[in-house]
């Protein structure tokens, strides 16, 4: 059988409008944030949960592959159709905000609502939905969830999965399922919402998310410590917490962005600085805030900071957000390509981390700039290199690869926030034991035995 | 084979002195917080790891059920060995603190270290582990973990699956995996950490776990407020929580349950209340902590609250605690036998819920006290009865059917804490749909193919 017949199938399931075997379509569908394509055989906008359920049961039929969707922003490929078949695009139809629960303090979303939209719809109700990644302007609350995604404000409030109380889910044989509970608390049966966060749309197509929220805080403070050295600000980041302040957040930039930064925008950021730290802090009273943000100057003090600035206004806020929100575009002065990874280590090796990152700089004649989430251990680590050199991009990836071990030697992971997907699967031998990844195959062929769900990823 | 052989190879493995098939032991292992027995055929007292590797191996081979125990102070039933075969009791060996990381705010523990031994370690060094089930005296963390506790301290911290950021765990093919690590964030793998938690001992016997630490805050204050109705109450507490203030804990105790208290203890308590409020805020400044006791008497206020004490000094603060500590054991005077189930609704369902048992008790006559966890939904209702009663009796276990149907309908759950282990595994299809459950036994199934580990359990 041709994918034509495939697609008549799908077109009857979802209507022609709704499904697409043309070039346009599959091209755009082919790629995320990773340079890595792969042209999918088909297009399906499924218009709600019974036809994710329609299609899948026809997709379990005929061992179609089948790759959840949302706004492809995924930094490891987890929304490619690495093994052709389907993409099943949920941003058409599947994007609503179903039900902000004031009096229970939770939402109910579809998959494919942008995350920044629904923080901003709780904030109109003085609620908080805090996990906030890099991509909320653009990434979807059901990649979130499949990635487990973290982002600024981990570092005090956590990441995706502690925010998820229940999910409704479609099996790979178009059986549907309800994991958790509007409730806090919830201890019948398997933790299966658990086991759908971070499995990377491999083992069901999430169709609709309860979120756990929070009240919004009345009040934050930002700051920013000078540091002589990337090991001062890495020791007193794990000392501000033992020092019994939680921060929001705890960003730190290293000196190699700090110039990228100066050099791309010019805002007179202290280029000779070995660190920044970049930290904010919450709560309802202003007492609290300024304790907070008085105990986080001491610690830093005690560290190796020189000035420290804390924002007197939003303005002053918004100067100290700057260099962290643009590291990220800023590296390309350091070469074309950029090996993006972001490894996560024990807060308190993180100092260790960063030297060994610099000696496997300089062992492959590569800069690497780092900055990212020290308040939860989480590197963003560039290896800046050029994919036309095919020697120098050879020895980017040895680069790499010698970063991951050192992760792994340190007791860290892989990652901290963008997954697996295709970029990372062959480094999952490096992380986990053959028990270890005979036990995730032993989950996904049970769950999944025909192999429909997103096949190809993570290694298994 | 008769089980003689199995206790020579069990022993083999142990040595004698930690395997037991004589009747004391047997019998001494048979029980646990509920009233049901279970004659194992042996027991077992691993000393490590690697005993409970080659254990499982063993039984995996021959058949054997291999039921894990920590403390057997369950309400279910999750440590009876439902199916015979062997306790694997954990408590006599299995009970280090192995590390208490304060760099990273961590602890590395052995299953069966009571909680309550864990909390003093690590408030020692100026560190807080949140979850404290009421059994926090005698429970271990790896019961805590298997059946995912919560405990007062969850309307703000969270449960115990919140706290847990890796295991070690022996597969019942005697295989040994590591799941999560020692970092905040790890997006590597599925979330089998996530799974372990709660799978109440179906799926691996966990043998050592990396708990999260946060820094203890400096500053407590334990308020109580008198209500007319449990209505009020109840309204009283999810208007709180609107209203920014997240108090550690939120305990109500209704009518009844105050008149039990009053009748036992001569406590002074306002026996004509419909229902107590007990409230406790946290935080590290005490404009903050003032601030947040001054929101909740205001919200009290608004919502149908009469008198409101704020504890001057931990004596006061103990006799505010006193009645909700003593609240469980003084219910007798309405009955010698108490069927106590822990179920929970959203927050904004509790007037509802309550409501509804009122009407339960009134149709089968019987008195119904309830008391909790307001704060996170989480309801102990007692049916009081008498178990040499038969008529009674039959009536009371068709009252708590109905409450479990007053709880599912009302989008809640059969349990927020307790789990499901035998005593509940009847009520599962009344939570769960035929594809769920399915869906549960599939997991089951994949990871325990022989099911030795704790069958009978969880309906499965």
């Amino acid at each position: 059988m041709t994918f034509k017949n495939h697609y008549e199938a799908f077109s009857r399931i979802v209507g022609s409008d709704n499904c697409y075997i043309d070039q346009p379509h599959r091209q755009a569908y082919s790629y995320d944030a990773t340079r890595q394509t792969f042209l999918p055989d088909a297009v399906i906008f499924p218009r709600n949960e019974a036809d994710v359920q329609a299609i899948l049961k026809y997709a379990n039929q005929h061992k179609i592959p089948i790759t959840p969707r949302g706004a492809g922003s995924g930094f490891t490929g987890g929304s490619l159709s690495a093994q052709g078949g389907a993409v099943l695009a949920l941003e058409k139809h599947m994007n609503k905000i179903l039900e902000i629960d004031f009096e229970n303090m939770l939402a109910r979303v579809q998959p494919a609502v942008i995350n920044k939209d629904l923080q901003n719809a709780v904030e109109a109700h003085g609620l908080f939905y805090p996990p906030d990644p890099a991509s909320q302007d653009y990434s979807t609350i059901g990649g979130n969830v499949s990635e487990n995604a973290g982002g600024m404000r981990a570092a005090k409030y956590g990441i995706t999965k502690n925010f998820v109380l229940a999910l409704r889910a479609v099996l790979p044989n178009g059986e549907l399922i309800r994991a958790g509970k509007k409730t806090i608390k919830d201890v019948a049966g398997y933790n299966v919402a658990g086991l759908l966060c971070a499995s990377e749309g491999t083992l069901a197509v999430i169709t609709e998310i309860t979120l756990k929220l929070l009240p919004k805080p009345k009040l934050t403070l930002t700051a920013m410590g000078v540091f002589s050295s990337v090991a001062a600000a890495m020791s007193a980041t794990y000392k501000s917490f033992i020092n019994g302040v939680t921060p929001v957040a705890m960003e730190f930039l290293d000196n190699l962005t700090i110039k990228a930064v100066e050099t791309a925008y010019k805002k007179g950021l202290p280029i000779d600085a070995g660190a920044l730290l970049i930290t904010e802090v919450d709560g309802n009273v202003e007492a609290d805030i300024l304790w907070q943000i008085e105990t986080l100057q001491q610690v830093f003090k005690e560290n190796g900071c020189g000035a420290f600035f804390v924002a007197k206004n939003d303005m002053e806020r918004d100067a100290i957000w700057f260099a962290r929100r643009n590291a990220s575009q800023s590296l390309k002065v350091y070469g074309p390509t950029k090996l993006n990874e972001d490894i996560t280590v024990p807060r308190s090796a993180l100092p260790e981390l960063l030297k060994r990152i610099t000696a496997i700089g300089e062992k492959y004649d590569h800069q690497i700039p780092c900055f990212g989430h020290t308040g939860d251990g989480n590197v963003h680590v560039n290896v800046m290199t050029n994919r036309q050199d095919m020697v120098r991009y050879h020895n980017a990836e040895k680069a790499v690869r010698d970063i991951f071990e050192a992760a792994v030697d340190l007791e860290g992971t892989l990652s901290g926030e963008h997954g697996i997907g295709v970029s990372k699967a062959p480094f999952m031998n490096m992380a986990f034991s053959q028990s270890e990844m005979n036990f995730f195959r032993t989950i996904k062929n049970a769950i999944d035995p025909n192999n429909i769900l997103n096949p190809g990823k993570m290694g298994l």
